[in-house]
């Protein structure tokens, strides 16, 4: 599969890439284990400190490795890897290691012991900002505390979920700027 | 404009339409006030009841009308109205009637007091379900009560906001059903 060149990126301008609503694989490692789940339902909470809210289910082996760790990493695939993050949704870590199996490439992360995953071209490492919601709701609202970002392509082809096996993709692009009167 | 023939559809299902990441208008009424805003910082927290929380900053004068009724509807525009939303988010509703500026059409909903739009392609009826984190973050978690959806076109293009006025566009779809074990 093919890997990214990734630099640093603002992390107050991660909504660039969130906010259109990507599925994401979202890597997690908690004492000597590790796993990556496939995710969609996350929020853009606000630009800086950088926060993004996440509903993981409890359901999900990820889920555990992230409470306790308090870290993760959110990957943004583009849609050439359609197959592999219906896979990776469609069985446990707990039984599986992903990485190996789907031949996902754990990159070494800069300040969380989660892995980057090297065929991803956007890659947000996290860490918990508040658990207020983790036990009512399984809502995790993260900083994102260092962003990786591959300038190339400008704008890789993402992957939307819609539930029941059906995937939007992303299309073209179009400005209205002339029309914002502040640019946020 | 254009508007839709809406029905009833399956609150529980409303992440179909949600959980790709679109651009929303919505609206709110309190106290013989009303307004429209456009927004984006949403997800979806569960199936049933149908869970969506919208992080809508307190500096939005639809803020207090929302907080005050604990009601709102949450309206999606297809791409072609990408002039208003731009238009409807960058003015605000204390100095301007944005549904008779931008010739929006309010139709009566039937469970809350802010009004279905009928330009509007779906149209997602929401009482406030939760409000632990209304004033530490601006985060409402509202639960759907009604939804109205036009079952034509199959696949409305939607719009996907990025910042800096630039907009993403829904493109193809594709189904990986055969891959999925549970069809969540």
């Amino acid at each position: 599969m093919k890997t990214y060149r990734r630099q640093a990126y603002p992390t107050e301008d991660v909504r660039h890439y969130l906010e259109p609503g990507p599925v994401a694989l979202i890597t997690s490692a908690c004492a000597g284990r590790r796993n990556v789940m496939t995710h969609a339902w996350q929020t853009v909470m606000e630009f800086s400190p950088s926060l993004v809210g996440c509903m993981i289910s409890s359901a999900n082996y990820s889920f555990e490795l992230i409470r306790q760790s308090r870290e993760c990493v959110i990957n943004l695939p583009a849609a050439d890897l359609v197959d592999v993050v219906s896979r990776v949704g469609n069985c446990s870590g707990e039984d599986t290691d992903k990485f190996a199996r789907f031949g996902l490439t754990a990159v070494p992360a800069t300040q969380v012991a989660a892995p980057l995953l090297d065929e991803c071209f956007a890659c947000f490492e996290c860490v918990l900002y508040d658990d207020v919601l983790v036990d009512s709701y399984n809502f995790f609202i993260f900083e994102v505390v260092q962003a990786h970002v591959a300038l190339s392509p400008q704008h890789p082809q993402t992957l939307h979920y819609q539930g029941d096996g059906q995937y939007m993709l992303s299309g073209g692009h179009i400005s209205r700027r002339h029309l914002f009167t502040k640019v946020l």
